[in-house]
Protein backbone atom coordinates (compact mmCIF):
# COMPACT_ATOMS: atom_id res chain seq x y z
CA UNK A 1 0.00 0.00 0.00
CA UNK A 2 1.27 3.03 -1.47
CA UNK A 3 1.04 6.25 1.72
CA UNK A 4 0.33 9.61 0.09
CA UNK A 5 3.03 10.68 3.20
CA UNK A 6 5.88 9.64 0.84
CA UNK A 7 7.43 8.36 -2.33
CA UNK A 8 10.55 7.84 -4.02
CA UNK A 9 13.00 9.80 -5.58
CA UNK A 10 16.51 8.72 -7.56
CA UNK A 11 18.91 10.18 -5.47
CA UNK A 12 22.96 9.28 -5.30
CA UNK A 13 24.10 8.51 -1.99
CA UNK A 14 27.34 9.83 -1.12
CA UNK A 15 29.16 7.37 1.13
CA UNK A 16 33.05 6.69 2.36
CA UNK A 17 31.84 2.88 1.75
CA UNK A 18 31.86 3.77 -1.27
CA UNK A 19 28.79 5.67 -3.96
CA UNK A 20 25.89 4.43 -5.09
CA UNK A 21 23.09 5.73 -7.14
CA UNK A 22 19.34 4.52 -5.41
CA UNK A 23 15.75 4.98 -4.74
CA UNK A 24 15.70 7.16 -1.88
CA UNK A 25 11.84 7.99 0.44
CA UNK A 26 10.87 11.71 0.88
CA UNK A 27 8.50 13.49 2.69
CA UNK A 28 5.36 15.07 0.37
CA UNK A 29 5.03 18.50 0.58
CA UNK A 30 2.16 19.88 -1.54
CA UNK A 31 0.03 22.76 -0.86
CA UNK A 32 -3.22 22.65 0.51
CA UNK A 33 -5.92 25.69 0.25
CA UNK A 34 -8.15 26.12 2.51
CA UNK A 35 -11.30 27.96 1.85
CA UNK A 36 -14.64 28.52 3.89
CA UNK A 37 -18.34 28.95 3.10
CA UNK A 38 -21.43 30.10 4.83
CA UNK A 39 -23.95 27.15 4.40
CA UNK A 40 -27.08 28.24 1.48
CA UNK A 41 -24.56 30.89 0.46
CA UNK A 42 -22.39 29.89 -2.10
CA UNK A 43 -20.40 32.63 -2.46
CA UNK A 44 -18.43 33.48 -6.27
CA UNK A 45 -14.39 34.81 -5.13
CA UNK A 46 -12.57 36.29 -7.28
CA UNK A 47 -11.07 33.14 -8.83
CA UNK A 48 -14.13 31.70 -9.73
CA UNK A 49 -14.09 28.87 -6.94
CA UNK A 50 -16.96 28.90 -4.09
CA UNK A 51 -15.93 29.99 -0.80
CA UNK A 52 -13.59 32.33 0.97
CA UNK A 53 -9.96 31.69 0.52
CA UNK A 54 -8.11 31.89 3.67
CA UNK A 55 -4.96 29.70 3.93
CA UNK A 56 -2.89 27.70 1.24
CA UNK A 57 -0.46 25.81 4.33
CA UNK A 58 1.96 23.65 2.82
CA UNK A 59 1.35 20.31 4.17
CA UNK A 60 1.64 16.17 3.86
CA UNK A 61 -1.60 15.01 2.14
CA UNK A 62 -3.70 13.16 4.07
CA UNK A 63 -6.24 14.12 7.05
CA UNK A 64 -6.94 17.27 5.05
CA UNK A 65 -10.32 17.73 6.75
CA UNK A 66 -9.06 17.49 10.05
CA UNK A 67 -6.45 19.87 9.24
CA UNK A 68 -8.50 22.15 7.75
CA UNK A 69 -11.27 21.83 10.91
CA UNK A 70 -8.01 22.04 13.45
CA UNK A 71 -7.21 25.23 11.27
CA UNK A 72 -10.10 26.90 11.65
CA UNK A 73 -10.78 25.95 15.36
CA UNK A 74 -7.11 27.15 16.41
CA UNK A 75 -8.33 30.87 14.64
CA UNK A 76 -11.75 30.55 16.95
CA UNK A 77 -13.52 30.30 13.79
CA UNK A 78 -15.92 27.04 14.88
CA UNK A 79 -16.06 25.97 18.04
CA UNK A 80 -18.18 22.11 17.97
CA UNK A 81 -18.97 19.86 15.49
CA UNK A 82 -22.72 21.72 15.41
CA UNK A 83 -20.68 24.19 13.51
CA UNK A 84 -19.50 22.57 10.69
CA UNK A 85 -22.19 21.44 7.85
CA UNK A 86 -19.39 19.99 4.91
CA UNK A 87 -15.92 19.60 4.55
CA UNK A 88 -14.63 18.48 1.46
CA UNK A 89 -12.16 18.82 -1.39
CA UNK A 90 -13.40 21.50 -4.12
CA UNK A 91 -13.81 19.86 -7.90
CA UNK A 92 -11.23 17.39 -9.45
CA UNK A 93 -7.94 18.64 -7.57
CA UNK A 94 -6.77 17.19 -4.34
CA UNK A 95 -5.08 20.33 -2.94
CA UNK A 96 -8.60 22.58 -2.44
CA UNK A 97 -10.64 21.94 0.68
CA UNK A 98 -13.71 23.77 1.50
CA UNK A 99 -15.18 23.74 5.12
CA UNK A 100 -19.14 24.70 4.70
CA UNK A 101 -20.22 26.03 8.75
CA UNK A 102 -24.02 26.84 9.41
CA UNK A 103 -25.51 29.50 8.05
CA UNK A 104 -25.44 31.76 11.06
CA UNK A 105 -22.38 31.25 12.27
CA UNK A 106 -20.57 34.16 13.24
CA UNK A 107 -18.31 34.88 10.90
CA UNK A 108 -15.29 38.08 10.29
CA UNK A 109 -13.98 36.49 7.06
CA UNK A 110 -12.42 40.34 6.88
CA UNK A 111 -10.49 39.77 9.82
CA UNK A 112 -9.24 36.34 9.04
CA UNK A 113 -7.86 37.42 5.74
CA UNK A 114 -5.70 39.63 7.52
CA UNK A 115 -3.28 38.50 10.30
CA UNK A 116 -5.18 38.16 13.49
CA UNK A 117 -1.55 40.23 15.40
CA UNK A 118 -2.45 43.08 13.67
CA UNK A 119 -3.98 45.54 16.05
CA UNK A 120 -6.02 49.08 15.27
CA UNK A 121 -2.78 51.03 15.88
CA UNK A 122 0.51 50.89 14.72
CA UNK A 123 1.84 48.19 16.32
CA UNK A 124 2.37 44.58 16.66
CA UNK A 125 4.56 42.83 19.70
CA UNK A 126 4.62 39.77 21.42
CA UNK A 127 2.11 41.29 24.07
CA UNK A 128 -0.57 42.42 21.91
CA UNK A 129 -0.12 38.91 20.32
CA UNK A 130 -0.88 37.08 23.50
CA UNK A 131 -3.76 39.40 24.44
CA UNK A 132 -5.58 38.68 20.91
CA UNK A 133 -5.27 34.68 21.67
CA UNK A 134 -6.53 35.08 25.27
CA UNK A 135 -9.80 36.73 23.71
CA UNK A 136 -10.21 33.86 21.32
CA UNK A 137 -9.92 31.39 24.37
CA UNK A 138 -13.02 29.38 24.10
CA UNK A 139 -12.65 27.63 27.38
CA UNK A 140 -12.98 29.30 30.75
CA UNK A 141 -10.47 28.04 32.43
CA UNK A 142 -7.53 25.22 31.32
CA UNK A 143 -7.74 21.76 33.00
CA UNK A 144 -7.10 22.57 36.62
CA UNK A 145 -7.14 19.15 38.12
CA UNK A 146 -4.70 17.35 36.01
CA UNK A 147 -1.26 15.94 36.90
CA UNK A 148 1.38 13.72 35.38
CA UNK A 149 4.08 12.36 37.01
CA UNK A 150 7.70 12.74 36.01
CA UNK A 151 8.34 8.94 35.05
CA UNK A 152 5.08 8.75 32.85
CA UNK A 153 6.37 12.10 30.83
CA UNK A 154 9.40 10.90 30.49
CA UNK A 155 8.21 8.44 28.56
CA UNK A 156 6.30 9.75 25.96
CA UNK A 157 8.85 10.29 23.42
CA UNK A 158 9.57 6.41 22.94
CA UNK A 159 5.75 5.87 22.69
CA UNK A 160 5.62 8.78 19.93
CA UNK A 161 8.47 7.95 18.32
CA UNK A 162 6.91 4.12 17.91
CA UNK A 163 4.25 5.24 16.16
CA UNK A 164 5.89 7.75 13.64
CA UNK A 165 5.52 5.71 10.65
CA UNK A 166 6.49 8.45 8.32
CA UNK A 167 9.40 9.38 10.14
CA UNK A 168 10.52 5.90 9.80
CA UNK A 169 10.56 6.52 6.09
CA UNK A 170 11.57 9.55 5.52
CA UNK A 171 13.67 10.81 8.37
CA UNK A 172 11.97 14.45 7.77
CA UNK A 173 8.47 14.78 9.57
CA UNK A 174 7.04 16.46 12.47
CA UNK A 175 4.43 14.86 14.85
CA UNK A 176 2.28 15.81 17.17
CA UNK A 177 0.98 13.30 19.87
CA UNK A 178 -1.70 13.19 22.59
CA UNK A 179 -1.91 11.30 25.70
CA UNK A 180 -3.79 10.61 28.73
CA UNK A 181 -2.14 11.17 32.60
CA UNK A 182 -0.87 7.92 32.14
CA UNK A 183 0.61 8.06 29.58
CA UNK A 184 -1.40 6.03 27.05
CA UNK A 185 -1.19 7.18 23.45
CA UNK A 186 -4.38 8.19 22.25
CA UNK A 187 -3.78 10.17 18.82
CA UNK A 188 -0.78 11.00 16.56
CA UNK A 189 -0.74 13.17 13.50
CA UNK A 190 2.56 13.95 11.12
CA UNK A 191 3.17 16.57 8.48
CA UNK A 192 6.37 18.30 7.10
CA UNK A 193 4.82 21.15 8.69
CA UNK A 194 4.20 20.88 12.73
CA UNK A 195 1.71 23.13 12.74
CA UNK A 196 -0.33 21.41 10.35
CA UNK A 197 0.09 17.96 12.43
CA UNK A 198 -1.51 19.88 14.68
CA UNK A 199 -4.49 21.34 13.34
CA UNK A 200 -4.91 17.58 12.17
CA UNK A 201 -5.01 16.24 15.48
CA UNK A 202 -6.91 19.15 16.74
CA UNK A 203 -9.66 18.53 14.00
CA UNK A 204 -9.64 15.02 14.60
CA UNK A 205 -10.54 15.45 18.05
CA UNK A 206 -12.76 18.50 17.02
CA UNK A 207 -14.94 16.26 15.03
CA UNK A 208 -15.06 13.42 17.98
CA UNK A 209 -16.82 15.59 20.05
CA UNK A 210 -13.57 15.20 22.26
CA UNK A 211 -12.40 19.03 22.58
CA UNK A 212 -11.68 20.40 25.40
CA UNK A 213 -8.29 18.11 26.12
CA UNK A 214 -8.89 18.62 29.80
CA UNK A 215 -7.83 15.63 30.54
CA UNK A 216 -5.04 15.15 27.67
CA UNK A 217 -1.09 15.61 27.62
CA UNK A 218 0.26 17.09 24.15
CA UNK A 219 3.36 16.28 23.08
CA UNK A 220 5.33 17.88 19.99
CA UNK A 221 8.49 16.49 18.18
CA UNK A 222 10.51 19.17 18.03
CA UNK A 223 10.57 22.97 19.61
CA UNK A 224 7.40 24.99 21.27
CA UNK A 225 6.45 28.16 19.24
CA UNK A 226 3.97 30.47 20.00
CA UNK A 227 2.12 29.18 17.59
CA UNK A 228 1.91 25.81 18.41
CA UNK A 229 1.22 27.05 22.08
CA UNK A 230 -1.86 28.78 20.65
CA UNK A 231 -3.17 25.57 19.23
CA UNK A 232 -2.96 24.07 22.10
CA UNK A 233 -4.61 26.87 24.33
CA UNK A 234 -7.55 26.77 21.74
CA UNK A 235 -7.63 23.46 22.05
CA UNK A 236 -7.75 23.29 26.36
CA UNK A 237 -5.02 21.26 27.15
CA UNK A 238 -3.37 21.62 30.37
CA UNK A 239 0.15 20.39 29.41
CA UNK A 240 2.30 20.53 26.78
CA UNK A 241 5.28 18.92 26.64
CA UNK A 242 8.55 19.55 23.36
CA UNK A 243 11.31 17.08 23.21
CA UNK A 244 13.10 20.43 21.79
CA UNK A 245 13.51 24.23 22.87
CA UNK A 246 10.50 26.43 23.46
CA UNK A 247 10.63 30.48 22.61
CA UNK A 248 10.15 33.21 24.53
CA UNK A 249 6.61 33.62 23.45
CA UNK A 250 5.55 30.26 24.12
CA UNK A 251 6.33 30.39 27.22
CA UNK A 252 4.57 33.76 27.53
CA UNK A 253 1.76 32.13 26.27
CA UNK A 254 1.72 29.30 28.30
CA UNK A 255 1.99 31.42 31.76
CA UNK A 256 -0.91 33.75 30.51
CA UNK A 257 -2.86 30.67 29.49
CA UNK A 258 -2.55 28.31 32.48
CA UNK A 259 -0.88 25.48 30.70
CA UNK A 260 2.38 23.29 32.06
CA UNK A 261 5.03 23.98 29.56
CA UNK A 262 7.88 21.09 29.45
CA UNK A 263 10.48 21.53 27.22
CA UNK A 264 13.89 19.73 26.45
CA UNK A 265 11.76 16.24 27.61
CA UNK A 266 14.91 13.99 27.17
CA UNK A 267 16.49 10.48 29.16
CA UNK A 268 18.41 12.99 31.17
CA UNK A 269 15.48 15.02 32.36
CA UNK A 270 13.45 17.87 31.17
CA UNK A 271 12.66 21.46 32.02
CA UNK A 272 9.47 22.98 33.16
CA UNK A 273 8.58 26.44 32.38
CA UNK A 274 6.19 27.98 34.02
CA UNK A 275 2.84 26.24 36.23
CA UNK A 276 5.38 23.45 37.63
CA UNK A 277 2.34 21.97 39.78
CA UNK A 278 1.29 19.20 37.55
CA UNK A 279 4.14 17.65 37.34
CA UNK A 280 4.34 14.99 39.95
CA UNK A 281 8.17 14.15 40.82
CA UNK A 282 8.92 11.42 43.02
CA UNK A 283 11.70 13.48 44.36
CA UNK A 284 9.20 16.09 45.78
CA UNK A 285 6.17 13.72 46.37
CA UNK B 1 26.40 42.78 26.28
CA UNK B 2 22.94 41.42 25.88
CA UNK B 3 21.78 39.99 23.04
CA UNK B 4 18.25 40.56 21.61
CA UNK B 5 18.05 37.13 20.25
CA UNK B 6 17.50 35.39 23.74
CA UNK B 7 16.37 36.37 27.45
CA UNK B 8 15.94 34.47 30.15
CA UNK B 9 13.36 33.01 32.58
CA UNK B 10 12.54 31.00 35.53
CA UNK B 11 12.33 26.87 35.31
CA UNK B 12 12.22 23.99 36.96
CA UNK B 13 14.99 21.77 35.45
CA UNK B 14 13.99 18.30 36.95
CA UNK B 15 16.91 15.59 37.11
CA UNK B 16 17.87 12.81 38.44
CA UNK B 17 20.36 14.02 40.05
CA UNK B 18 18.08 16.23 41.74
CA UNK B 19 15.56 19.22 40.61
CA UNK B 20 16.59 22.69 40.49
CA UNK B 21 14.81 26.11 40.29
CA UNK B 22 17.12 28.17 38.26
CA UNK B 23 17.22 30.74 35.09
CA UNK B 24 17.33 28.92 31.64
CA UNK B 25 18.11 30.70 28.49
CA UNK B 26 15.21 30.92 25.50
CA UNK B 27 15.43 32.00 22.08
CA UNK B 28 13.47 35.45 21.28
CA UNK B 29 10.19 34.91 19.25
CA UNK B 30 8.17 38.06 18.02
CA UNK B 31 5.92 39.32 15.55
CA UNK B 32 7.64 41.66 12.90
CA UNK B 33 5.19 43.36 10.48
CA UNK B 34 6.90 44.29 6.84
CA UNK B 35 4.76 47.17 5.23
CA UNK B 36 5.82 48.04 1.59
CA UNK B 37 5.22 51.85 0.47
CA UNK B 38 6.40 53.56 -2.85
CA UNK B 39 8.55 56.67 -2.62
CA UNK B 40 6.51 60.04 -2.96
CA UNK B 41 3.42 58.41 -2.41
CA UNK B 42 2.88 57.71 1.25
CA UNK B 43 -0.31 55.53 1.61
CA UNK B 44 -2.94 55.75 4.40
CA UNK B 45 -4.07 52.51 5.36
CA UNK B 46 -6.74 50.86 6.96
CA UNK B 47 -5.09 50.22 10.37
CA UNK B 48 -4.02 54.60 10.18
CA UNK B 49 -0.07 53.41 10.09
CA UNK B 50 1.79 54.17 6.34
CA UNK B 51 2.43 51.59 4.05
CA UNK B 52 1.04 48.73 3.28
CA UNK B 53 0.85 45.56 5.60
CA UNK B 54 2.15 42.57 3.35
CA UNK B 55 3.19 39.59 5.90
CA UNK B 56 3.55 39.12 10.22
CA UNK B 57 6.22 36.80 10.46
CA UNK B 58 7.53 35.08 14.00
CA UNK B 59 10.95 36.15 14.12
CA UNK B 60 13.67 36.45 16.20
CA UNK B 61 14.49 40.41 16.72
CA UNK B 62 17.80 41.74 15.02
CA UNK B 63 18.38 42.45 11.39
CA UNK B 64 15.14 43.23 10.49
CA UNK B 65 16.07 45.50 7.95
CA UNK B 66 17.73 42.26 6.14
CA UNK B 67 15.22 40.36 6.73
CA UNK B 68 12.13 42.91 5.49
CA UNK B 69 14.81 42.95 2.59
CA UNK B 70 15.05 39.56 1.92
CA UNK B 71 11.44 38.55 2.47
CA UNK B 72 10.72 41.51 -0.50
CA UNK B 73 13.43 39.36 -2.99
CA UNK B 74 12.05 35.64 -2.00
CA UNK B 75 8.46 37.23 -3.05
CA UNK B 76 10.24 39.10 -5.97
CA UNK B 77 9.25 42.47 -5.22
CA UNK B 78 12.98 43.90 -5.57
CA UNK B 79 15.73 42.85 -7.40
CA UNK B 80 18.63 45.07 -6.53
CA UNK B 81 19.77 48.14 -3.79
CA UNK B 82 18.24 50.77 -6.40
CA UNK B 83 15.07 49.25 -5.76
CA UNK B 84 14.90 50.09 -1.85
CA UNK B 85 14.80 54.06 -1.23
CA UNK B 86 15.07 53.66 2.67
CA UNK B 87 14.13 50.63 5.31
CA UNK B 88 13.57 51.32 8.97
CA UNK B 89 11.45 50.36 12.46
CA UNK B 90 8.04 52.25 12.05
CA UNK B 91 7.12 54.72 14.82
CA UNK B 92 8.09 53.66 18.80
CA UNK B 93 8.09 50.20 17.68
CA UNK B 94 10.67 47.62 17.03
CA UNK B 95 7.56 45.32 15.70
CA UNK B 96 6.97 46.99 12.50
CA UNK B 97 9.18 47.63 9.67
CA UNK B 98 8.52 49.68 6.45
CA UNK B 99 10.76 49.54 3.57
CA UNK B 100 10.23 51.98 0.63
CA UNK B 101 10.86 51.05 -2.59
CA UNK B 102 11.99 53.73 -5.65
CA UNK B 103 8.89 55.29 -7.21
CA UNK B 104 8.68 53.80 -10.43
CA UNK B 105 9.34 50.17 -9.35
CA UNK B 106 6.30 47.83 -11.08
CA UNK B 107 4.46 46.72 -7.28
CA UNK B 108 0.96 44.78 -7.92
CA UNK B 109 0.57 44.77 -4.07
CA UNK B 110 -2.78 43.00 -4.35
CA UNK B 111 -1.22 40.00 -6.32
CA UNK B 112 1.26 40.11 -3.04
CA UNK B 113 -1.64 40.32 -0.33
CA UNK B 114 -3.04 37.40 -1.95
CA UNK B 115 -0.59 34.18 -1.34
CA UNK B 116 1.13 33.92 -4.97
CA UNK B 117 0.44 30.21 -5.21
CA UNK B 118 -3.08 30.66 -6.30
CA UNK B 119 -3.72 30.28 -9.79
CA UNK B 120 -7.12 31.61 -11.13
CA UNK B 121 -8.47 28.53 -11.75
CA UNK B 122 -9.78 26.49 -8.63
CA UNK B 123 -6.68 24.58 -8.24
CA UNK B 124 -3.11 24.81 -6.36
CA UNK B 125 -0.89 22.06 -6.99
CA UNK B 126 2.90 21.72 -6.35
CA UNK B 127 3.37 21.93 -10.53
CA UNK B 128 1.59 25.36 -9.85
CA UNK B 129 3.64 25.96 -7.07
CA UNK B 130 6.78 25.48 -9.32
CA UNK B 131 5.39 26.81 -12.50
CA UNK B 132 4.78 30.04 -10.58
CA UNK B 133 7.83 30.94 -8.83
CA UNK B 134 9.68 29.78 -11.75
CA UNK B 135 8.30 32.56 -13.61
CA UNK B 136 9.72 35.28 -10.70
CA UNK B 137 13.35 33.69 -10.93
CA UNK B 138 15.27 36.93 -11.90
CA UNK B 139 18.31 35.05 -13.28
CA UNK B 140 18.97 33.60 -16.35
CA UNK B 141 20.41 30.58 -15.97
CA UNK B 142 21.74 29.14 -12.24
CA UNK B 143 25.44 29.12 -12.04
CA UNK B 144 26.55 26.32 -14.17
CA UNK B 145 30.56 26.68 -13.69
CA UNK B 146 30.53 25.73 -9.37
CA UNK B 147 31.71 23.03 -8.52
CA UNK B 148 32.56 22.02 -4.53
CA UNK B 149 34.83 18.51 -3.47
CA UNK B 150 32.54 15.94 -1.44
CA UNK B 151 35.46 16.41 1.51
CA UNK B 152 34.41 20.53 1.51
CA UNK B 153 31.10 19.65 1.69
CA UNK B 154 31.52 17.37 4.44
CA UNK B 155 33.52 20.14 6.42
CA UNK B 156 30.88 22.69 6.44
CA UNK B 157 27.99 21.29 9.14
CA UNK B 158 30.86 22.12 12.18
CA UNK B 159 31.66 25.40 10.31
CA UNK B 160 28.14 26.97 10.49
CA UNK B 161 27.98 25.11 14.06
CA UNK B 162 30.60 27.32 15.03
CA UNK B 163 28.89 30.01 14.34
CA UNK B 164 25.40 29.69 15.74
CA UNK B 165 26.37 31.58 19.07
CA UNK B 166 22.47 31.53 19.77
CA UNK B 167 21.86 27.96 19.26
CA UNK B 168 24.80 28.28 21.89
CA UNK B 169 22.89 29.78 24.61
CA UNK B 170 19.12 28.75 23.67
CA UNK B 171 19.32 25.11 22.02
CA UNK B 172 16.51 26.76 19.56
CA UNK B 173 17.58 28.59 16.63
CA UNK B 174 17.53 27.63 12.98
CA UNK B 175 20.71 28.42 10.77
CA UNK B 176 21.41 29.51 7.46
CA UNK B 177 25.05 29.71 6.20
CA UNK B 178 27.57 30.77 3.22
CA UNK B 179 29.98 29.82 1.98
CA UNK B 180 32.92 29.72 -0.67
CA UNK B 181 33.46 26.47 -2.97
CA UNK B 182 36.49 26.11 -0.93
CA UNK B 183 34.33 26.10 1.93
CA UNK B 184 35.06 29.19 4.13
CA UNK B 185 32.21 31.00 5.67
CA UNK B 186 31.60 34.35 4.28
CA UNK B 187 27.87 34.77 6.30
CA UNK B 188 25.39 33.26 8.90
CA UNK B 189 21.83 33.75 10.44
CA UNK B 190 20.23 32.27 13.36
CA UNK B 191 16.47 32.57 13.96
CA UNK B 192 13.16 30.79 15.70
CA UNK B 193 11.76 30.55 11.79
CA UNK B 194 14.32 29.02 8.99
CA UNK B 195 12.44 30.89 6.87
CA UNK B 196 13.67 34.36 8.58
CA UNK B 197 17.61 33.60 8.52
CA UNK B 198 17.24 32.86 5.00
CA UNK B 199 15.38 36.19 4.31
CA UNK B 200 18.42 37.78 6.55
CA UNK B 201 20.45 36.29 4.80
CA UNK B 202 19.58 37.09 1.47
CA UNK B 203 18.40 40.63 2.66
CA UNK B 204 22.25 40.96 3.72
CA UNK B 205 23.30 39.97 0.38
CA UNK B 206 21.18 42.24 -1.29
CA UNK B 207 22.16 45.41 0.53
CA UNK B 208 25.52 44.39 -0.08
CA UNK B 209 25.05 43.98 -3.75
CA UNK B 210 26.22 40.50 -3.67
CA UNK B 211 23.34 38.67 -5.75
CA UNK B 212 23.16 36.33 -7.26
CA UNK B 213 25.34 33.88 -5.46
CA UNK B 214 26.35 32.30 -8.08
CA UNK B 215 29.53 31.01 -6.56
CA UNK B 216 28.38 30.10 -3.09
CA UNK B 217 26.85 27.49 -1.32
CA UNK B 218 23.97 27.60 1.10
CA UNK B 219 24.08 25.62 4.06
CA UNK B 220 20.17 25.11 5.98
CA UNK B 221 20.97 23.73 9.52
CA UNK B 222 17.45 21.90 9.57
CA UNK B 223 15.54 20.57 6.86
CA UNK B 224 14.91 21.48 3.31
CA UNK B 225 11.67 22.96 2.22
CA UNK B 226 10.05 24.51 -0.93
CA UNK B 227 9.96 27.74 0.85
CA UNK B 228 13.82 27.56 1.55
CA UNK B 229 14.52 26.36 -2.19
CA UNK B 230 12.32 29.03 -3.47
CA UNK B 231 14.02 31.59 -1.67
CA UNK B 232 17.63 29.90 -2.72
CA UNK B 233 16.59 29.93 -6.04
CA UNK B 234 15.53 33.81 -5.76
CA UNK B 235 18.96 34.15 -4.45
CA UNK B 236 20.92 32.34 -7.48
CA UNK B 237 22.14 29.65 -5.50
CA UNK B 238 23.76 26.62 -7.50
CA UNK B 239 23.93 24.42 -4.81
CA UNK B 240 21.92 23.92 -1.51
CA UNK B 241 22.88 21.48 1.11
CA UNK B 242 20.67 20.55 4.45
CA UNK B 243 21.77 19.16 7.80
CA UNK B 244 17.99 17.45 7.82
CA UNK B 245 15.82 15.92 5.23
CA UNK B 246 14.24 17.25 1.66
CA UNK B 247 10.91 17.61 0.94
CA UNK B 248 9.27 16.35 -2.51
CA UNK B 249 8.56 19.99 -3.44
CA UNK B 250 12.01 20.99 -2.68
CA UNK B 251 13.69 18.17 -4.60
CA UNK B 252 11.37 19.11 -7.18
CA UNK B 253 12.19 22.71 -7.34
CA UNK B 254 15.71 22.29 -7.00
CA UNK B 255 15.26 19.71 -10.15
CA UNK B 256 13.32 22.50 -12.17
CA UNK B 257 15.59 25.22 -11.41
CA UNK B 258 18.86 23.47 -11.99
CA UNK B 259 19.99 23.38 -7.85
CA UNK B 260 22.01 20.83 -6.77
CA UNK B 261 20.34 19.52 -3.63
CA UNK B 262 22.29 17.81 -1.07
CA UNK B 263 20.60 16.39 2.22
CA UNK B 264 21.58 14.23 5.16
CA UNK B 265 24.88 15.97 5.48
CA UNK B 266 26.35 14.07 8.14
CA UNK B 267 29.51 11.92 9.19
CA UNK B 268 28.98 9.35 7.02
CA UNK B 269 28.02 10.78 3.70
CA UNK B 270 25.56 13.18 2.39
CA UNK B 271 22.38 11.91 -0.36
CA UNK B 272 22.59 14.83 -4.01
CA UNK B 273 18.76 14.77 -4.85
CA UNK B 274 19.32 15.90 -8.84
CA UNK B 275 22.18 17.78 -10.91
CA UNK B 276 25.25 15.52 -8.68
CA UNK B 277 27.58 17.31 -11.02
CA UNK B 278 28.66 20.07 -8.96
CA UNK B 279 29.48 17.56 -6.30
CA UNK B 280 33.01 15.99 -6.95
CA UNK B 281 33.97 13.19 -5.16
CA UNK B 282 37.44 11.38 -4.76
CA UNK B 283 36.08 8.23 -5.53
CA UNK B 284 34.82 9.39 -8.97
CA UNK B 285 37.61 12.31 -9.69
Amino acid sequence: MKSPGHRDVQIDALRDAGDVRRRDVIAVEEPLEIRVMRDGLPEADENGGTGRSLSITMRTPGHDAELALGFLHGEGVIRAPRDVVDVGHCGTTCNVIRVTVRADLPLDLARLQRNFYTTSSCGVCGKTSIEAVMQQAPWPRIGGDLVIRESVLRALPDTLRGAQREFDQTGGMHAVGLFTATGTLVGAREDVGRHNAMDKLVGAALADGALPWAERIVLLSGRASFELLQKAMMAGAPVVAAIGAPSSLAVELAESAGITLVAFLRPGGCNVYGHPHRVLTTRTS
